[in-house]
């Protein structure tokens, strides 16, 4: 028995915020410091390395449970499924619901609850749970559906990425642009026809655990009690690049597919350098040049969405909203992931 | 093949809150309203119902994580096992790190992450994540690790349910009284020896997914921004006395075991008297009289710990800790628990 995707839906928030929104922000250093130039160069600096030009924040009134439920909508209705027959609802998500202009994470109950309860799902076999697991969250998901699935638990999953970071960052601090809104879905199930070949996880605590955190504001004057998403970049990126290029080809190595037949590769939009780079010393393991429009983006007008970007990524792919990428039928993608934790993690699949 | 659980910890908080100490609380009735009885009557009535004489705080520099942890630290050394072993670490909560005095949940990174690192586990192959789930959190983290083991995809698990829900309540609401703080943790593996026999898991969404929520404080000259854990307690009753002894019965009827041969039932510790009645109602569904001491209970002491109550609970009784309470091997028992989400689940286990 193999286990694919049949279904998928994405909700993209209506909110533009370009760079020039972030020219009157007041940035500061980590050690509360001012920046000795100006924001149009420290803006000019961040779109270079991260490609980041745009960004997309939800409207007040919704929250990560609201989108979340709007994507996985669309993925039954691609599925074109009854949602009565879901058997497990898994979303990952980073910090709840958190209401526009409060700083409280509401996961109580968890979201998958709310989006269950939203989907005016009845029946109580329907297993609804969130997972914890940084950005890595939705193909952490996808990986325990195919659990559920071969252990005999299962027959159909809907995986949720879902986030709303403008929620909690931290205006004063630069790495705050690289964060967007944003929910992906998907339909997981049992099949005759192959789908995941092979997954890899991985979860590096001993030196990593805090390297995506939550912390204080790079202004000393807020509050010491109120904490937003912070991250220790350069140690991130050297992470990054050590690690998630050798987890892609364990997982590769381990479906037994060549890299000449990989065709996509779907990547957490965390920053476009470092996305390159990994690409780059991923290809460099296999000595083989990276192929030309291996490695779809979305990070320039959708930002980092977390979770979200990768089921995203897929559903604006495969419905060619993504100008100059297709999969077609039988096509061999990679889904990789980094993230809070820190986790990686990566899919070998057959479309 | 089979999945049995090899190993326990517990960490119950040295803190202990009677119900003397809750005489000088000023009660409101939800509408804000005064309540028109003193405290000493309110705390009498309270002990009626639930059971409840103390409850347990941890310590005001200690965090969900931390006890988890060192709850996790027993279940190794109970189970014997090098931790470098383990290729799950599940850690079910509800409300994440709640700092002494402050009001935001940290799960960035998720706990169980927080965890592995202080575990100092290295194998980056050991995967840590949080599973949110009300409740019955730990025991679906079992059913978890059991899928995990089926599918191949591991064959030994660490599984915690950590809580301090003393961070998260509303000072002026009775309910209060109930939660308590606490941790307990497991060893899940494959083994020869029967185990796990049968499990069953149901989330009610449509009607109850808010019967738990997080809201503002029955003081209502406080910050309608700072929410705080609250339930319907009176329709929570009726659903658990409706859904519980069902779910229970359908878990026994599936696992082929006699409604005689059950020796013990741990069931989630959430009030004594609505404990009673879903037992009495169990029993009611074989037309078979509810044996004597075949519900061992904690909550007298150690009050609601939400996720903790039956891996602590589990932890004592092996341990010959609760009075008047044993399992020998080969005995047949039956997890249960129901919470927030509305989640229930159930598992009969043969120790």
């Amino acid at each position: 028995m193999n286990v694919r995707i049949t279904g998928t839906g994405s909700y993209i928030p209506r909110g533009i915020e370009t760079n020039q929104d972030f020219h009157e922000h007041e940035f500061l250093n980590a050690d509360g410091s001012s920046i000795d130039y100006p924001n149009e160069v420290i803006v000019e600096k961040f779109k270079a390395i991260t490609g980041i030009d745009e960004r997309r924040y939800v409207d007040k009134e919704l929250t990560s449970s609201d989108i979340g439920f709007l994507a996985a909508q669309k993925a039954i209705e691609d599925a074109n499924i009854d949602p009565e027959d879901i058997d497990y609802i898994i979303c990952a998500h980073n910090f709840g619901d958190v209401r526009a202009d409060t700083i409280q994470s509401d996961i109580l109950p968890c979201l998958a609850s709310r989006v269950k309860h939203s989907l005016r799902i009845k029946n109580p076999k329907c297993v609804a749970y969130d997972i914890l697991f940084g950005c890595p969250g939705w193909v952490e998901g996808v990986i325990q559906a195919k659990a559920f699935i071969k252990a005999g638990m299962a027959k159909r999953c809907l995986v949720i990425g879902s986030e709303t970071l403008s929620r909690v960052v931290d205006k004063h601090d630069r790495d705050s642009m690289i964060y967007s809104d944003g929910a992906g879905a998907t339909i997981v199930e049992a099949s005759e026809e192959e789908g995941i070949i092979a997954h890899e996880t991985a979860s590096f605590t001993y030196d990593e655990a805090y390297y995506l955190y939550f912390g204080n504001s790079n202004n000393q004057e807020l509050c010491k009690d109120t904490r937003y998403i912070k991250m220790h970049g350069r140690k991130i990126y050297e992470f990054a690049l050590n690690n998630v290029p050798l987890a892609m080809k364990s997982c590769l190595d381990n479906s037994g597919i060549s890299i000449s037949e990989v065709k996509k590769i779907l990547i957490h939009q965390a920053n476009e350098k470092m996305d390159e780079a990994i690409i780059k010393r991923f290809y460099r393991l296999y000595k083989t040049p990276v192929p030309e429009g291996i490695m779809p983006m979305s990070i320039h007008k959708l930002g980092n969405s977390s979770v979200a970007t990768v089921p995203t990524l897929y559903d604006l792919i495969i419905n060619n909203k993504l100008e100059g990428h297709r999969i077609n039928k039988g096509d061999i993608i990679i889904f990789a992931s980094v993230g809070a934790g820190m986790h990686i993690n990566a899919i070998v699949y057959r479309y």
